[in-house]
């Protein structure tokens, strides 16, 4: 999990990105996981702040600086990492695969800027954006169709930086029945069973134990139990009625 | 890793998506980490599979099979998995957070299929839609700003049951270059540095063992050395030259 000052460390740069609407979606994926700074080089159109598809990103927008090189855009930062998709450039740089390059990074946000560049849709990073990185990561996609989409792309990286590794089972889990409400809705069940004449056609050895244990596997949730024993209440009432 | 029988049993099943170009965008991102199997219920475009959006994707595409129902496109899967971004509604079911639920879902694909379900871009999954899920999944996105866009939802869910944790540093490391290059390197500086008469203007004790762990600490990427010394020659010999 990042500090509010380490999402504030990290700069996204997309660097001559052709498509507004990109910069909208990158900056709606840095709204979502929270990271604040915008960066933009030599953008193709200059009226990128009004895209349309930045839902909820407003400010990220807003806060956007823009530069007209690379090297003015990563003056600040300690680290400067190129992302990319493809595998078959010739390499001059050390690439890691992004579950790998997102822990160092993490490392080094918690004392220092990271620039995190973007290249263009069609192109990618440049030669000479790639000069200013001191190693590159990639998302390990696909060789048959490896290039990303870049808001995806940003989004999958964002997310590989905030992921938390520690997350445990504990979250969201529904309460159980107790196992007096469980017992009651067995004896209400058994009921139903020996009146609706199901015992007599199918006689069951150890039918208490059997039947505690089945409904005791159900792993029902406390919230239900009510219902189900309005609904197997009236049904025994309705065995019991028509029996008379 | 998952395997390519993994990969074949999840469906992908978008729910009442309105714009085209999201189902485009999520079967790009299919493509893009190797999951076939896309199901679509009742898009709101029947003509999806034009999707300008869908670069690479024109295979998921064309395989991908339209429903009329959520039960219908759900009914082979033994693992129904409903997103969710937001943490407002009243949940009717677990919550579990994207790194925990991928978890469960990438062990059950070693057995059977899972449907992971997306809803609409305005509403999400609607309760009846809910109803037909095990539990929910949500994309740990900020609370000032949680709705994400589809496409990079589905993005950031397919990476997280792709993504292998168990990356190390090894992979595309640069090697360093040997002691002995490392040696020349500094033998040819030392001598530079004599030449254009540093040393007499700062003097330093122990040069030579300073010098040369100052060399060491480059870690010098081996594919550089000979530029290296090349540049360093050519200065060394421009010294002597102008000193006769």
């Amino acid at each position: 999990m990042l500090t509010p000052d380490e999402l504030e460390r990290l700069r996204v740069v997309l660097v001559s990105t052709r498509n507004p609407l990109n910069i909208g979606a990158a900056a709606r994926a840095m709204s979502n996981f929270g990271f604040p700074r915008l960066r933009v080089v030599n953008p193709y159109d200059a009226a990128f702040r009004e895209a349309r598809s930045a839902v909820g990103a407003a400010k990220v927008l807003t806060r956007a600086k823009t530069y007209e090189s690379v090297a003015e855009a990563v003056a600040d930062c300690v680290l400067v990492v190129g992302t990319t998709a493809g595998c078959d450039r010739e390499l001059q740089h050390p690439l890691r695969r992004l579950e790998h390059g997102s822990r160092i990074i993490r490392k080094q946000l918690t004392s220092g800027r990271v620039a995190l560049l973007f290249g263009s849709e069609k192109r990618g990073l440049s030669n000479a954006d790639l000069s200013h990185c001191h190693w590159l990561m990639r998302i390990p996609t696909n060789e048959q169709n490896f290039s990303m989409n870049l808001g995806q792309a940003v989004a999958v990286c964002l997310y590989e930086l905030i992921r938390d590794s520690k997350v445990t089972a504990k979250t969201g889990k529904l309460e159980v029945a107790s196992t007096g409400e469980l017992e009651r809705i067995t004896s209400v069940l058994l009921e139903a069973m020996r009146f609706s004449g199901y015992l007599k056609r199918r006689p069951i050895a150890d039918v208490d134990e059997r039947i505690r244990r089945m409904v005791l596997r159900l792993k029902l949730p406390d919230r239900d139990t009510v219902l189900w024993l309005g609904i197997l209440r009236q049904i025994l009432w309705k065995l019991r009625s028509d029996e008379k």
